[in-house]
């Protein structure tokens, strides 16, 4: 069977790769009496008193919802929340796998701004955190930033960060491996590919690590002043990118660039496209799950380094290496939000725990180290 | 260490009663591809062609969502979403332990009952049904009615509906012990304190089981068509009760009555009062965790039978008998609604299942035969 085969016969054989897990048992009146009625009213008021004290007294420390309204899942666009249930049940179990963090997932049935920020805050009470996945551009940006003011747990849209995070690591050391070749790492010319949540972040995150020449493409080709059908995120990111206003489309941008960042669709860069590349060049084709180019094509045409976002492929930029340390680091009462320089201290502690190769530029998922050494880095930076 | 510390102890232990329980491993990129991408993209592709295969591939089908504002937390009012928090964990708890159902607590943020509407039916997608618990009256019937007709999969609100078939199945066995002494159980008198979702609840399911004499008080005495202070819901109720339009205080309600079901405040009923009522009467005495009356007291001033709600008494009547048996039977797909024969279905294979005995006019929670006994009629009864 082909794993497309094999994953749903493990689907349908589990129903639910997650459920509920008991961690006391209740095997007589006695234990009812403690951890049901009349002991629980007991602690119910002690919480009514103080209700931090929710930190002490139940799963809230170490409990986080993953939150999908189906509109951007994967590389398969706006799906609805049934079908992103299996995604955020992945999530959950990665979560409480790697980092032994809980994670609920809720799938939402209503793709309104206002509406989904009311009800993420509605229901916040119960959990220590929120990840927001797979909600789609520039509804994101909103519904990020207004949970972030509003809320007093941490919060984080993981399409955007998680991938930044894991883009910027892998870049910091593909050049270190590249570094024998040429010199002048922040003047590397960049262009990212796809401008929704991932793409903007990533855009971001290289900025704010001192990366001077980036360009971002969506559909439209190359964003720049010139466009006059930018919406406000998009015009908002020239701030950060394309100083030198270039026009026409991805392969234009292409063009002598030394790093191809994909957060895009599946098959739209060619091998002759990464062969008038810059020597060299590296290429993360980060579409889910069919890349930009695959990357024997991409060797073939004269790649340094290739990376995907495939578990099945060498090189795999998987944002797994970072969110479970990153929500394990965050939680247990933290009342603070994330900011770019957390971001960036995790990017560059992944970066510097390996010795890279080209074919594994980054930590391996299942590194055991990985979750604390990202956890740690939260725990210094936030707040 | 007494009940209330030795649960405080053991809560401030787990830090949580429940967590994310992990059905599958993942241990290597073969395992991540199969579970999370590149395999579950195909997954979701499935489920977005048809949304019921949700209830094939997800968790959907056996996942419960365990809801509350903590407007109405056992016997302690309004004390808000985080201090809620344990007693739905312990729900959770029980539902799993009992019937392998997996609850999610979810404690909202808000007491509006648009917003709760609303909220509810967003989160919806992810879960096979809902169990309302401890909102407060008279809010509670129109977010369960709305609820019910607004969203295809099973809506229970436990507060009402739980304790009412508990109280139905021990007023029926209990009545068939005492009727060594007397004839024409329908005709009873019966005392219903407490106005709030319980009792109204109760006084409801009695009479549709055809009792025919029910007084139902709450904290300004008996509701009576006099009385010119009542809400649209205890309006509503004259319908099934008072017919003789009684009026007066609990204890004058409660002279020459046969049956007190308490659900309002600890302490409220006195020796004397029970020694008022008709010879041999039962007293269900159900305020948490401090019943209207004593167990021993009542006994002493006449009672033929005591139960409370408590686990630490002879007696108990609590709905942990009903719910993991009735979510189990209503789960796996289902989008119909329970109705009230279903309840009084259930009421009567609970009270048939034992040959009750003075001390235990009930199962007990711990029979294990239960669940199977309850989703078994609710399997016959919904749709």
């Amino acid at each position: 069977m082909n794993i497309n085969e094999r994953s749903e016969k493990i689907h349908r054989e589990l129903k639910g790769k997650i459920g509920t897990q008991i961690k006391t048992e209740v095997r007589n009146k006695d234990d009812l009496s403690i951890v049901y009625t009349p002991g629980v009213a007991h602690v119910s008021s002690l919480i009514a008193g103080d209700k931090n004290l929710a930190y002490e007294f139940t799963g809230k420390a170490n409990t986080i919802a993953i939150i999908s309204d189906g509109s951007a899942v994967l590389g398969l666009g706006n799906i609805g929340p049934e079908a992103a249930l299996p995604v955020m049940e992945g999530k959950a179990l990665i979560l409480k796998e790697f980092a032994g963090v809980n994670g609920v997932p809720i799938v939402l049935d209503t793709q309104d701004t206002e509406e989904i920020i009311k009800t993420i805050k509605h229901i916040a009470p119960g959990f220590g955190g929120i990840i927001l996945e797979d909600f789609s551009a520039p509804r994101c940006f909103e519904i990020e930033n207004r949970l972030k003011k509003e809320l007093n747990i941490p919060v984080i849209h993981d399409d955007q960060h998680g991938i930044a995070m894991v883009a910027l690591a892998g870049l910091l050391n593909s050049l270190k491996l590249r570094n024998e070749n040429r010199d002048g790492d922040r003047d590397v010319r960049i262009v990212v590919a796809g401008a929704g949540a991932a793409g903007v972040a990533i855009a971001k995150i290289l900025h704010a690590d001192g990366f001077k020449s980036i360009l971002v493409t969506d559909s439209k080709g190359i964003i720049s002043k010139n466009r006059e059908d930018l919406n406000s995120t998009k015009k908002d990111l020239l701030e950060y990118i394309n100083n030198e206003n270039i026009e026409g489309d991805l392969k234009d941008a292409l063009k002598d660039a030394d790093v191809f960042v994909g957060v895009s669709v599946g098959g739209t860069v060619t091998g002759d496209m990464v062969a008038s590349m810059a020597k060299d060049p590296i290429i993360f084709a980060l579409a889910n799950p069919t890349p930009e180019i695959d990357p024997d094509t991409a060797y073939e045409s004269g790649a340094f380094i290739v990376a995907t976002g495939r578990s099945d492929y060498a090189n795999q930029l998987n944002n797994a290496v970072v969110y479970p340390g990153l929500m394990k680091g965050a939680l247990g009462g933290s009342k603070c939000q994330f900011t770019m320089n957390t971001f960036i201290s995790v990017s560059r502690a992944l970066a510097a725990h390996v010795e890279p190769t080209k074919e594994a530029i980054l930590p391996d998922v299942f590194d055991k180290e990985i979750v604390e050494v990202v956890a740690q880095v939260v725990r210094e930076a936030v707040c």
